[in-house]
């Protein structure tokens, strides 16, 4: 049953439908399928589906956990991710899809600067265990500076977290019921974690842009259950696209009528090329019905690991409080770091370049796709953001694409399977590489998907 | 029912026993304590017992999350735990209890270098997303570190964690199984945390020191369930007492034959005064059943938020692609810090120092305690970590105590029951204060505990 066609990561058709494809009856199938599992190639994932594992390190699986005892909850991460995540760190690939800012981009100076500023106070600091909250001048700062765009807020309504993804996962675990259903459109970042498969959580996937089709699907759902809307606003990871005021009025509206809270992921909300990204959710609610999620990741450094959580100040309260049973805080150093580098306007000046730059390298991808890539596949052009997405003509088989560019070019591009796309896509990042890699990357892809497969 | 008895955090007694103290029946007993819990001064917590909140503020118990959903499975920290978080970040009160080592302990200068030293070399650096298991280097030389104490590792068997605590969290979520029983010596400053009161966990009371009977207490469980000890062998918080070698290879025989693995937490390792202590369970391992957590908030500060986790290669890599789904690993600077205080023997000295004043400071308060409270209490002398443990007589309130120093006199000591202890207890830290301020906060002590209440 394995074949060219059946990959990591991918759920397997129903049993009716490969009953039908291999023409032979549904027992047949259940004890093949059952077989597989048994023998670890695939994987079944409650509520589901049943996808296929990392077949071609199928004894890794046979033998996990054999030595101790079962893991818990928490699931692991798909098999595709789990092979990008490990491949990313190796830097002799070329990571043309890679969610980060090269090494070129990063404000070196800056923070070797900010350092040292902090290097020079550090006789003052009581390097103690914190209140779970985070540096307070950060908070001051961050509230102060949101103030620009519309927050109105103190540092009561801001905790730091190490990153945007941590501060999700703190609203799961500290704050959101165990049953809830969340919405969240496709593609997205979200899908390709686990973040929300947690216990009875549910997710229900929408369309921003069809916010009378929103209420349809959620009118469906079970009345009894939570719910809560999972939006990334500006420049979306994968699509690069933004959703407009109008449509964010619209959810604000929704959810102070049906009393569902928003949690609003903007983590490239300072990376915009032309023009600032509509006002934020966050700038709209007037019920602090939303929690306005962000981080330095995109503009600074992943590695920093600083990010934030905006809500009500009950809200906070209580998120500091789990934060005290699960790492007491983020470390003092990166939160004083990125406070030296905002407070002395180097981040301002940093982030001005910053998109410059990243608006000129996605012009130059641009440039390569309009040229060469216009009758094998689509694109829109992002206006912010790190991320070109880009839809393949049927003919063009994605995840082969992307085994063979790993196996053959150490060319690493993420395909759209793992963050729920169904169509054939895969995202770009003008963001890591240099135009150098970039041009040779996709000029090996366009080979790929023309003459090697 | 609420009297100077009743405190915050404490179990109230059974429906029987309040009936029978009460002389009512058990009808009436039940229909108050749901009008208690109803108005917030009582609270359940499932299969554990009821519990009494915050009395003093219960109407920010009523309102809490009225604006907003439920929060989820995790249970908030007791209420004196929360009340001790908050006064800990208060700088006017005198922290005769406190877990961390006072400002003038803090290696300032030795991490002023460190960040110097970082920042030289800050633009090598690609400051990506991680793999999870953290930074490299770090990883290497506590493996080297380690060695010398018997536990034969190589990088591949260490992962990096934003404090000990929080590789607890990571074990718990990521790798028991949702229904284990966590055997664990009490009192214990697990005690006061939550994080094993995880979905179906269970917590079993154990003594350290009577194996035979921990074999009977285990035998008695349900043979079905997963099974893990949590330890602390070294200068236990908050008794400050360790366990024997024999007791330590007692342990690791147990869990061999029994395939029950071992949680040893050994924070304060490097906090010996006379001698190191007896070796570490993990250098006793030999079927990796050990999974080894310890930290430098003890030993540098705790702001800095590194700790780690040694076990098997396979858990690492379990707790690796956890990690990569909550947060993507610790900060690099504060990794980066920390490796080069190691690297270049600054962490040695400091802690061969650290030793010696904090010896000379335990003797200080032993000093006092010998020449005042030998009427009024009893406690043991500890061979290192930050505290000793006060048993006062019976007639002496511990809990009015605490309270009374509280709001009389700005000075916060840890109640033992926050520790599960059962005994009239106090936790008391030489670590934090300066001699003159354990010397006024020991007479104060002794002040309400004798005359004041």
């Amino acid at each position: 049953m394995i074949d060219g066609n059946w990959f990591y990561g991918m759920r397997i058709p129903s049993h009716r439908k490969l009953a039908n494809q291999f023409n032979v009856n549904r027992v047949t199938i259940i004890k093949s399928i059952e077989l597989l599992e048994s023998e670890g190639f695939i994987y079944t994932k409650k509520g589901s589906g049943t996808y296929i594992n990392d077949y071609l390190n199928a004894d890794y699986i046979l033998n996990k956990w054999s030595e101790m005892m079962d893991w818990s909850f928490r699931i692991r991460n798909q098999y595709t991710v789990q092979l990008i995540n490990k491949i990313e760190t190796d830097s002799t690939y070329i990571h043309i899809s890679k969610g980060e800012l090269g090494k070129d981009l990063i404000p070196h100076l800056e923070l070797k600067n900010a350092m040292t500023n902090v290097s020079n106070y550090i006789g003052d600091l009581s390097f103690g265990y914190n209140n779970g909250y985070g540096y307070t001048k950060l908070r001051e700062l961050i509230a102060e500076r949101l103030k620009v765009d519309g927050i109105n807020i103190t540092k009561d309504n801001v905790l730091i977290t190490s990153g945007a993804l941590h501060a999700i996962q703190l609203l799961v675990t500290g704050f959101l019921s165990q049953n809830t259903i969340i919405f969240s459109n496709t593609p997205s970042y979200i899908d390709s974690t686990h973040v929300f498969d947690y216990l009875n959580m549910k997710k229900v996937k929408i369309s921003y842009n069809k916010l009378s089709d929103f209420q349809k699907i959620i009118n469906k759902q079970p009345s009894n259950k939570e719910k809560a809307l999972y939006v990334e606003p500006s420049f979306n990871n994968p699509t690069g696209q933004s959703i407009s005021e109008k449509i964010r009025e619209d959810m604000v509206n929704y959810s102070r009528v049906h009393n569902m809270p928003i949690i609003e992921d903007d983590i490239y909300i300072d990376i915009w090329f032309d023009e600032k990204p509509a006002r934020s959710i966050k700038s709209l609610d007037t019920n602090n019905n939303v929690i306005h999620i962000s981080s330095f990741s995109k503009s600074i450094a992943p590695a920093i690991r600083i990010g934030w959580a905006i809500a009500s100040e009950k809200v906070i309260e209580q998120l500091a409080d789990i934060r005290m049973q699960i790492d007491y805080g983020s470390s003092i150093l990166s939160q004083m770091v990125v406070y030296e580098l905002l407070k002395n306007g180097d981040y301002d000046r940093h982030v001005t370049k910053l998109r410059n730059v990243l608006k000129e390298k996605r012009d130059y991808m641009l440039n390569i796709l309009n040229a060469n890539f216009s009758e094998i596949a689509q694109w829109e052009i992002p206006e912010g953001g790190f991320f070109i997405w880009v839809n393949f003509n049927e003919n063009i088989n994605v995840k082969k694409l992307f085994s063979e560019l790993i196996d053959k070019e150490k060319i690493l591009i993420n395909p759209g399977f793992i963050y729920g796309s169904e169509k054939n896509t895969i995202r770009l990042s003008y963001a890591f590489e240099s135009r150098e890699n970039i041009k040779y990357a996709l000029e090996k892809i366009y080979q790929y998907a023309m003459y090697k497969m």
